[in-house]
């Protein structure tokens, strides 16, 4: 029988990103998987932290009774409040467990988010380019969300957000590490929004959310990542261990508001019950306790620091143009020009994959015109893509 | 700023219930937790089997390479055929791995489904009592849930049912054993109602999914839980390890389809994609491996048998009317009459707290007049629970 008309729409949508990967694979079965110069995925290569290790085996041993049972959907109450503790410190803020949601990692996070603050019909304005995703994570609750442009520097356009603004907003959704472009808002831009979303509340009686989207936080290269809890009393805090411990599998992460939110309770009671009905009941039992132990650790950035050198390196040396990012681990590169026509992303990845080189076109993220490639790979590999790298630049201007 | 409309209707709505944990909670301040007698949650106190923690320490030493990161949305490729063996046997079908997805619990594997299957508008028919967060499960989707009462012992009524279907009808949704009735479906009544559903499709030309919600398919007592993939092709069985392993913090379960499903590539990515999408991204890695090595395990069962005869005796002796369950690990009860007017279970569960007695009223399942306690707690509690049981029984009929 057939499913629903929107799956079926939704499959037939994504299945040019989907046929990509597919034939990836198939380049890797062709090849050799170590012929191919695989940056598609942001699948952290970088192992878990030695404390992560530890602290698995030795929860594994204790196996305390209960430990995989219910608790309250929110999360373990100590585990609550260890999070608490790290994100007062990361945002400048005092806040207690009972601001913290546990979540499936931060892409349930981000749903229980919306669920929770999204009527039907409202929008979600976010900055372009965007992590692909936030497009269900929206539509699953009724929303839309309202694409706006950011600054040639990838920075937050805060006037082009102002335009976008109605009284249908519920929220601005931030991601700071940027993916794909690793930029990190400065701390004046923060407080810019902040500014305009009072501004916009004060006329309209209706203060929007500031979502913050924060997987990234603790992969960042000489530059701090500016608190957001403490910019603004409507913010909203998501962030994973996917990234900052290595974890993209088990699906941990956390909700965290500020300690100023307009109807704590309200909301707190609706990002639990979001959490409990749209199925996730609570985030994983086990992994809670572990990170719980684990809020002073994050994996080694400079591994991902040198890796970005190296990446810079290899396509200073194919002549492409990038985005030199803060924080993260993607290269966010112009496609190049042809013939006196703009660069046409999709037409590069494809020739690029004769080369053996996988990246993912910047339509995916909303950015015609650029690619992104993710430097979650080993050092090794981003070195010995530069021959492929230079070959295919030369094919591609000459063509 | 308020929340969504709908989530603040839903917070005033459930708080009837929140309130009663909450009386509880506070009764177990002022008595001591051992003096209440909380029959109240489903949450399993059994330790899981000792080869759970047995594998549980070996993954952990192990923790290979990759192990936590990414994988498919559907799961690990060798955990996805494990339990195609495992689904194979108990439903006398012979699956492969491309027929699982794994899933964030039960709850998370039906909120997929009903994603996939649902367009706005469709129903989804249920037999009454039934477990109360299939609503927002359903309605999480735009689907409405259709109830149909069952018969007088508490099987499906085919006839109520096949009055119920309609060209909107998406799915029926049975779960065997029932929560909270512990009732099990013969193998008579899932072929009657495949019967019913094949003879629908040819008239309307669409045939509905069955659903089959199974997490208690290995608790049973002295009946087999029939299969239900060989009986119907567009069945779909989900399942999970919270109460068979014990584990039901850990968020992992997953869905099993038909052999003979119609449209199966186009069923298993929209489950797929649909996982994705609602921010489960997919099923804890740890746990996967975890449970694809326990196939063959699960808690005795002769523990939850042992408890059932310990409260069947206290309400016997009680005189309170009860369905003898046949799998789960529920009492449904009958609210006993008073003057003369049918038992109030609203009233009964406020006066047996007074006994120091915590149970959840059956209006919360679809069936008011009947109330639910659930054993999955010490034998001994059940046992010691029999005097409370008796003066609340007295008390009650001289009101």
């Amino acid at each position: 029988m057939p499913i629903a008309a929107a799956i079926q729409n939704a499959l037939a949508g994504s299945s040019m990103i989907r046929k990509m990967f597919e034939e990836g694979n198939l380049l890797k079965k062709q090849h050799g998987a170590d012929k191919v110069f695989d940056f598609s995925l942001g699948n952290p290569d970088v192992d878990p932290p030695p404390a992560f290790h530890q602290v698995l085996v030795r929860l594994a041993e204790e196996d305390k009774k209960g430990s995989h049972g219910y608790m309250p959907n929110a999360g373990f109450p100590d585990v609550r409040e260890a999070l608490a503790k790290k994100a007062s410190r990361e945002h400048q803020v005092a806040i207690d467990g009972s601001h913290i949601v546990m979540a499936v990692g931060a892409a349930g996070g981000l749903n229980s988010v919306f669920k929770t603050i999204c009527n039907p019909g409202d929008a979600v304005i976010v900055s372009k380019p965007y992590f692909v995703e936030y497009r269900p994570y929206t539509s699953n609750h009724g929303a839309k969300l309202v694409e706006v442009d950011s600054l040639p520097d990838f920075n937050l356009d805060i006037n082009a957000i102002g335009a976008a603004l109605t009284p249908q907003t519920a929220a601005v959704l931030i991601n700071s590490p940027n993916n794909p472009t690793g930029k990190v808002y400065p701390a004046a831009t923060i407080a810019a929004l902040a500014d305009l979303l009072r501004e916009h509340g004060k006329k309209t009686g209706r203060l929007p959310y500031l979502v913050s989207d924060e997987p990234y936080r603790e992969i960042a290269y000489d530059v701090d990542v500016p608190p957001v809890l403490s910019a603004y009393s409507e913010a909203m805090v998501v962030n994973s261990y996917s990234k900052s411990l290595s974890l993209p599998g088990e699906r941990i992460g956390y909700i965290a508001v500020s300690p100023d939110i307009t109807n704590k309770a309200d909301v707190m009671n609706g990002l639990i019950y979001a959490t409990r009905v749209l199925g996730y009941v609570n985030a994983p039992a086990f992994m809670q306790r572990i990170v719980a132990e684990l809020t002073d650790v994050s994996v080694d950035v400079a591994v991902y620091a040198r890796r970005r050198d190296a990446f810079t390196a290899v396509l200073d040396e194919a002549g492409i143009e990038y985005n030199v990012p803060e924080g993260a681990f993607y290269m966010f590169c112009k496609a190049p020009a042809r013939q006196a026509s703009e660069g046409d992303d999709l037409a590069f990845v494809n020739h690029l994959k004769q080369h053996l080189i996988l990246g993912v076109p910047g339509s995916a993220f909303g950015k015609p015109g650029w690619l992104r490639f993710a430097y979650c790979v080993d050092e090794k590999i981003i070195r010995a893509s530069a021959p492929a790298f230079k070959q295919a630049m030369e094919t591609w201007t000459k063509k």
